[in-house]
């Protein structure tokens, strides 16, 4: 009896406490109030890419997709399965029910529907508006972006960036250098000292980081020491970049980098290091961390299952991060994880596989399609460039080519007698294609496999993902609903089926705040 | 000041009032118990399924599936998008990550994992167990099973039946007989009288049914008047069945028949009057109610959107019924609704289409596959039937038939010259295999594109499909998981992301009951 009495007080005590007011000089916190926010973007990302990694998991964990048993355990699951709360969010922008990453970002940064490719604006592209890293900045808190592209992409943008166009990307890198954010992390910069088109600013940003007082980082070795020698104001951009500026994928990555996980940790440390190597001198008032898995996006407009995976990975290490953070501070923090739409039509199962799947076929795949592509294919048609060009109306060059069916079989696991005949057939044609630019096809056909792709590659990367049981139906992003995860203090308001826009607003109540807001 | 402690007592009285014991005799109910439970299962249905409906809803209601505006209005909502509380689950069962209706149902309704197949029974089919719907009834509540497929499928069985294999159909009869439920609706019995395969009893299920009280209603009159003049027991089939037992798609639903949601407001008047015609000689003790939307799941098989949206747009009216009802008893009422695993892979979104969609042209189309084939391709194959098949080697058969031009044009809404080459070349072989048996197509090919489905008719849903913006990849069931709504009391019971098993034990939970518990 004594026991629940001194329950029922500590019952009391707890909703005395949430229903006390906020600090009146803004400066402290009240008590309702998440002092530590983090906040997840996977890019692309919604419930079957989830499914996905766990069916992945559950195999490489010497378990088997097709035992529930398995794939219940908890080391099968992400972390972000593992949140308390769940809600689910549209996802669509002002014109489209497919949004783009620029709107949506725009929604869950700032509480407005906008346009396809505009960034903290609405959808008249002429005010500019306010959003969650602003707030939180203002406030004093510690602000941090990260992004496993580049750091002037539309999804990290639309933390710090007003823009009508999200090809504007030296503006969007000025108004990264100006924002006064205590860190950056990830990868580059698309358009540091030009335009990137016409109606774009023509800045030199590199000197004005330096300017507004930024430290630029590029090694490995910098940037981890920034855990025992933290900086005021940090960008960190990992050595190893592709074309785009984005860090390679996750499956491919060099030891030269950070891994977004990595990344994570250096930017909490550069946050609790300012405070704990100071004494204190200067004020603690709070953090918000952004982190955006950008490349699960990019592998699924791809059609990859391999290179979504291993970066849904990386981006749920970097959630299982905040997790430990969370446990150290378990009434101050709220951790949410959401996508900003789904990509590439992926689903759980395919038509030649009915009810079984078959993940262990996936660990044949070595590397990205990209990496395969830059390495391997190059290589492969460079070798190939002198001879004279196949006969597109042969249906047997690939067949016959015994250096490239080795290819497949190392990199993709694939031997040529476990294709059935319309694998074979077309594989036939997108190979030809690859290497001649021209197959049996019509251009609609053409469009329809390949979307734009490598033909052999991503012929490839969808027959091994159908023998795994993964379909794609698009290379572009879907309309579906996006699960949101939410745990630790205030994360109740997460829970429910709501708008992307809702996201923003709850994160900004959540601190006592209004969104959308003009700036 | 007097209203805020007005209130205030209030809150502390509803607090007092939920912490309160339940009833020791089991008769009444706990303060925290919902008096009346309404379960919706849309077998087949997760987020895709509910987004293609809405933007079908938006687009009928002279909205644009392309604007966020349009597609956030109340009005293009369903009812199950408006409940309060969501969660997400998991759907594998004992031994497949894609789960069947019968292993899927023993999870939601009896709280175990089984193997595909198995209904109410452990995975070594051997131990029967209880189901939700066992213990409401044990408890007195008043109990009615509907759905729009037979009332002896898979997913109705679960809650009153247990048997190894769904195929035992006279056996799952049998025991519904047996049950002393006091409601079943929907369609009919597959096996009523004689074994349905080996192993399965032979009972005269009718003869059964007449001993056990129970009247058996088919026509749209009697039913209907059971809202006047109620009955003990009663099961209700709908007078225009297909051949497996099922109501039409709603979509071609005939007006001899009750749609599912005027089924359940039958189920509801036959409850309330009861007790209202009776002067409480019958002691209410509540009532479950668990309604099926069978044939979701059946277009979705045949990759058929307009069948999947009009099954959708039926079952989520049956939604609406029942939050007609919460209205009326808010405190007392509980609302759940989710679905057993997704079905075809159905995606927002198409290679084709990238990030536009068109649902207009869904509106092209007038019945569903299952109506078109029984008639228009029936009479069309009846009339080609004694001339010399076409040449499967000529490139236009299907371009030279005018009639079946015609029909596709009336019937989808897709004329010929609306097709690209690609498309039209699919065509010609679907029309050359299904009017032949034969097209050119290698049987890997011919497996993929037609998955056992009528090669024309399937061909024809997809391409329509497609150019609205929905992809297909699977003729099976897929294991991405699945939203659940819920509404009410103890609703807050169904938030986060949980195991299918965890729907049957929180609503157990929710009526102060255990499961899984063996028979």
């Amino acid at each position: 009896m004594a026991k629940k009495l001194s329950i029922s007080i500590a019952v009391l005590l707890a909703a005395a406490l949430m229903a006390s007011p906020l600090a009146a000089d803004g400066r402290g916190f009240g008590d309702r109030m998440p002092k530590y926010i983090f906040f997840f973007l996977g890019d692309g990302m919604s419930s079957s890419q989830i499914q996905a990694t766990e069916a992945y998991l559950t195999t490489i964990n010497g378990g088997s997709a097709m035992v529930a048993k398995d794939l219940l355990k908890p080391e099968n699951r992400l972390n972000m399965s593992k949140l308390h709360i769940t809600g689910i969010q549209t996802t669509y922008d002002a014109f489209a029910l497919m949004t783009d990453s620029a709107s949506s970002a725009t929604a869950f940064a700032g509480g407005l529907k906008t346009k396809s490719g505009t960034i903290g604006m609405d959808e008249t592209a002429t005010n500019n508006y306010k959003n969650i890293a602003q707030l939180a900045h203002e406030a004093g808190r510690y602000t941090a972006v990260m992004t496993s592209v580049s750091l002037d992409h539309a999804t990290p943008a639309a933390y710090y960036a007003s823009v009508p166009n999200r090809g504007y990307m030296n503006s969007i890198a000025t108004q990264l250098a100006e924002s006064g954010y205590e860190f950056f992390g990830g990868g580059g910069l698309v358009c540091p000292d030009a335009a990137c088109r016409a109606g774009d600013t023509s800045n030199d940003v590199w000197a004005l980081l330096a300017a507004k007082g930024y430290a630029v980082l590029n090694s490995k070795a910098d940037i981890e020491d920034l855990k025992n020698n933290p900086m005021d104001k940090v960008v960190c951009i990992n050595e190893i970049l592709d074309g785009s500026q984005a860090m390679p994928y996750d499956i491919d990555r060099p030891g030269e980098n950070l891994s977004l996980a990595e990344m994570l940790e250096v930017a909490i440390a550069n946050y609790t290091g300012q405070f704990k190597n100071r004494g204190q001198m200067r004020r603690d008032r709070g953090a918000f961390f952004m982190i955006e898995g950008g490349k699960i996006d990019w592998a699924c407009h791809a059609n990859d299952a391999m290179a979504t995976i291993g970066d849904m990975l990386d981006f749920d290490d970097a959630v299982g991060v905040a997790l430990e953070f969370y446990k150290k501070h378990p009434l101050e923090t709220l951790i949410v994880v959401t996508g900003d739409h789904e990509t590439g039509g992926m689903t759980i199962g395919h038509a030649t596989t009915a009810y079984k799947a078959y993940y262990e076929k996936l660990l044949g795949q070595t590397n990205s399609y990209e990496h395969f592509e830059a390495n391997q294919w190059a290589d492969h048609k460079a070798f190939h460039a002198g001879s004279v060009c196949p006969n597109v109306a042969d249906p047997d060059n690939l067949a016959t080519s015994a250096d490239m069916l080795s290819l497949i079989e190392t990199h993709f696991g694939l031997k040529w007698d476990d294709f059935n005949d319309y694998q074979k057939e077309k594989l036939e044609d997108a190979y030809d294609k690859s290497l001649c630019g021209a197959n049996n096809n019509s251009n609609d056909e053409n469009k329809l496999l390949y979307g734009g792709y490598n033909p052999i590659i991503v012929t490839l990367t969808h027959i091994l993902n159908e023998k795994a049981s993964i379909g794609w139906t698009s290379y572009s992003h879907t309309g579906v609903p996006v699960p949101v995860f939410a745990h630790g203090r205030e994360a109740w308001r997460f829970a429910g089926f709501y708008d992307n826009t809702d996201i923003a607003k709850r994160l900004a109540e959540a601190i006592g705040q209004m969104l959308p807001a003009l700036k």
